[in-house]
């Protein structure tokens, strides 16, 4: 029967597509600088006259927050097929609801993880396919990319220091966890590479003041 | 970038492959007595001695509860594209942690709604693309199709006049109008001439005795 072959979702296309604005993700590890180069970008930004729309994934809206919640303080197991369809939930609503709207009225969206999170961790997890993982992003937002992706890329035992403040050496538990996020950072080594156009890769161990004048470059080339 | 291409998600297998169970679905509008359709099946095959697992989406379990409060009685709007992953969620969740299960056991699980009510329901909306609905769900249950469908194939007028004699309030879905419905129903009836294998469509303005005969037939035809 026809009609029950599988079909492709949804063809990517960037975000300036959809409008005059400009949208920036940020992605990396935990401790890689996420939280103060969105800021950093932000200041310059907003003191060079633009508007900017700073949000985040998973829970950027209300409807985010209660899928969040489901997502992250469940008691018990989630079904990763579920866990995916949740996120990609609250990314529809994200992308529909406020980061479009931002994009038609000429801001620049500054968002803190979009789909490479999506894709680098799930695809870590080794349950669920990357590429599945990414074809259900596309469909929930309608195919949009950022325009531009700063990727903070930190070797994972460099990330832990950074977030311990102190340097025991590391047991059982957090070896394995350790070598997820080193699947992680591979992760997301691989789609800044299968996109070098969209991706602009730092070494996140430069100061945030170098990397800063970096990130500034890479969108005054976007702007143009 | 071939990367970049858009791919299908998951072929469609029967229920049966997953074990030695089977897997029913009764689909129709509201007012078309699945639910006593769905109980007298129930009474007859315990009456058997068959194990009979009774479940419903959206909700049928704890996440599914919790994901079916969002989308029914969350106050403002909802992208769409976001309730059908919600809906594609609780499916994935449920298929897992409860149909498959059964299955797997050699019980009878009878469903209240599946993925036909997502694809006939989201489809009548005319915003989304019934065939992307439907791929999200193969995704969300790894493929999982019913052994048997019963379609309630019921006039949305003459099911509205039934609703009306009970005394409940609408939810946000029941509140919509009737050529919605109207389109629900053509939705359902395409669905069934797709797959006249899966598919009994049944005239529920027949008395409940004779439907529960019609169904049973078609119960006992496919553990033969």
């Amino acid at each position: 029967m026809t009609g029950l072959e599988p079909r492709p979702l949804h063809a990517p296309r960037a975000a300036s597509a959809g409008g005059p604005g400009l949208f920036v993700t940020f992605e990396g590890g935990d401790g890689a600088g996420k939280t103060t180069q969105a800021s950093m970008l932000e200041e310059w930004l907003t003191g060079d006259g633009r508007t900017v729309v700073r949000t985040r994934e998973p829970g950027g809206t209300e409807v985010g927050v209660r899928i969040r919640e489901i997502v992250l303080h469940h008691r018990g197991h989630i079904a990763a097929r579920a866990e995916a369809l949740l996120y990609a939930a609250d990314r529809a609503h994200h992308v529909e609801t406020v980061v479009q709207p931002a994009i038609a009225r000429g801001d620049v969206v500054i968002q803190d993880r979009y789909l490479d999170s999506s894709v680098a961790y799930q695809g870590a997890g080794r349950v669920l396919d990357p590429d599945d993982v990414r074809a259900l992003s596309l469909w929930a937002t309608g195919g949009l990319l950022p325009d531009l992706t700063v990727l903070l890329d930190l070797d994972p035992t460099a990330a832990r220091q950074r977030l311990d403040a102190d340097d025991k050496p590391f047991d059982r538990l957090e070896a394995e966890k350790n070598d997820f996020h080193a699947r992680v950072r591979e992760g997301f080594l691989a789609l800044a590479r299968r996109e070098p156009d969209r991706f602009v890769v730092l070494d996140a161990t430069q100061t945030p003041e170098v990397l800063a004048a970096r990130v500034r470059d890479a969108v005054v080339a976007r702007f143009r």
